[in-house]
């Protein structure tokens, strides 16, 4: 049971998690901070949260547990803006896509990552962004990775963890570095391709009839490009490493399809494209079970 | 009014025409041709053709209107099956999603393109494939791109049309030049994507735990790398001059986003974004009216 949850960032993900908590039942009262006051009011109409500060100094304070869902470029700051107002066994945790470049930030402004500190992540989301886009089901059937190191509080970890269960999401662990190079995979790469493909035909001259030409699998293919540019600016800076790694090795076989295209070198072009159908179908048969959306 | 269509290749496109044009009662009888005789079978079972041939120069015979909706490799071989079996008067298409190389086959099986061939190619389909994933509601609102040559006669062009706009779909007319460079910016470049992002992720050591930690946007970003692999092999090789071009526009731009990342440019990689969302954005709000999906 959580007294006061605090969540930085009350936008899709932070509102969310509030309306789920909430839901659960499992906290008597949620504060919001942010640095955007009309949506902190939206956030307390909507009764996504109960109060709110713009302050987060004002709004940690009393807090049991905290919960950072700011992008990751404001994450430092908004841990400064904590640091000396947070109740000494308050349980801190983040819901960052990347992590590696969280840690590196509690590590800076708290001299070495605290025990109550257990870092996270939801795999979850729309293109959509701002409170009024969340919703309590959100979570549900969802997986939440979480990344405590070697410090961190079996205690910390345990309620952060309950936390996430409690919105019906599904808790799995695992290492930092681990996460950071399969979300650059997974999630950063698509991204970034989908909004590098849609600006790259946005810029031609034919643009205006390049999208009223295409279909579905065009709307499909590019919905991830909708997403929050800010945010998605902050991931591909802070985890950089392991999308420019992962993107290496999409770029080299981009290069084979282009060079076996060039030659009329039919075998690999069907082979590779076979192989990719058959792995997705896979993929798809796989996660038909438990997230199927 | 068609007396006899003739559909060679009765998949999801030439079944769904088939379904289509029985449901608007725009032709007295509907042949089906292919190599698949099982496919055909089900064809007539499903009811989507009244009889068929394995034998295209016996299903054409006597058909006032023929549809050619194989893969683009397969056109040549299918249009030099039926030469000779055409009736004089019979007005020919095709659905292929490459236009340029479906004139050169037509120019060197017939030596020059008859004013009886019109090309056509319906903006239309989904990832699945097979007469079983047909339905007559496929074309509805959609549009239909008709490349007419100079020779093109405007009878053959209007029968095409009528048959089309029978379908519910919306028929637009553009050269076959342009309709392969705008078709290759808006769906053979997503499709190679998908498909390479797929391949490349399948082929790295963790791709099991890639695919589970994936999420929704996951799921749409290769929903098109489920296409036909042999289908998407012949766009790539029929149309590679037209993808190549765009494919080096992408493969530049997305250098330069590797290059502000590495440089920690965080205004070039936000600029690149918010541009990016800013026209899919405006794309989605343009085609919300007619095309929905």
């Amino acid at each position: 049971m959580i007294d006061r949850l605090c969540i930085i960032g009350v936008g899709l993900i932070g509102g969310s998690l509030a309306r789920a908590a909430k839901r659960a039942g499992i906290c008597r009262e949620v504060v919001g901070a942010g640095r955007n006051e009309a949506q902190l009011r939206k956030a307390v109409e909507l009764g996504v949260i109960d109060r709110y500060s713009t302050r987060i100094a004002e709004a940690v304070a009393g807090a049991d547990m905290v919960v950072l869902a700011v992008p990751l470029g404001a994450m430092e700051s908004a841990l400064r803006q904590m640091a000396a107002h947070l109740r000494p066994d308050a349980v801190v945790t983040d819901v960052g896509s990347a992590k590696g470049s969280v840690v590196a930030a509690v590590r800076a402004v708290f001299g070495a990552v605290p025990g109550n500190f257990v870092p996270g992540h939801p795999i979850a989301g729309t293109e959509k962004s701002g409170v009024e886009a969340s919703f309590a089901e959100l979570f549900e059937d969802r997986l939440v990775i979480l990344t405590p190191l070697p410090q961190s509080s079996s205690d910390a970890l345990a309620r952060v963890r309950g936390l996430w269960e409690a919105t019906g999401a599904e808790v799995v662990e695992m290492d930092v570095e681990h996460h950071d190079e399969v979300l650059a995979a997974t999630s950063h790469l698509p991204h970034l391709l989908a909004f590098t493909l849609v600006d790259t035909l946005a810029r031609m001259d034919e643009s205006e009839e390049i999208f009223r030409y295409s279909a579905g699998g065009f709307r499909d293919f590019t919905r991830i490009a909708s997403s929050d540019p800010v945010m998605w600016r902050d991931i591909c800076l802070a985890n950089r490493e392991a999308i420019l790694h992962v993107l290496q090795r999409f770029v080299n076989e981009l290069g084979g399809l282009t060079d076996a295209m060039r030659a009329g070198d039919a075998e690999h072009v069907l082979a590779l494209f076979a192989r990719a159908k058959a792995a997705r179908d896979r993929y798809v048969n796989n996660s038909n079970g438990k997230r199927s959306s």
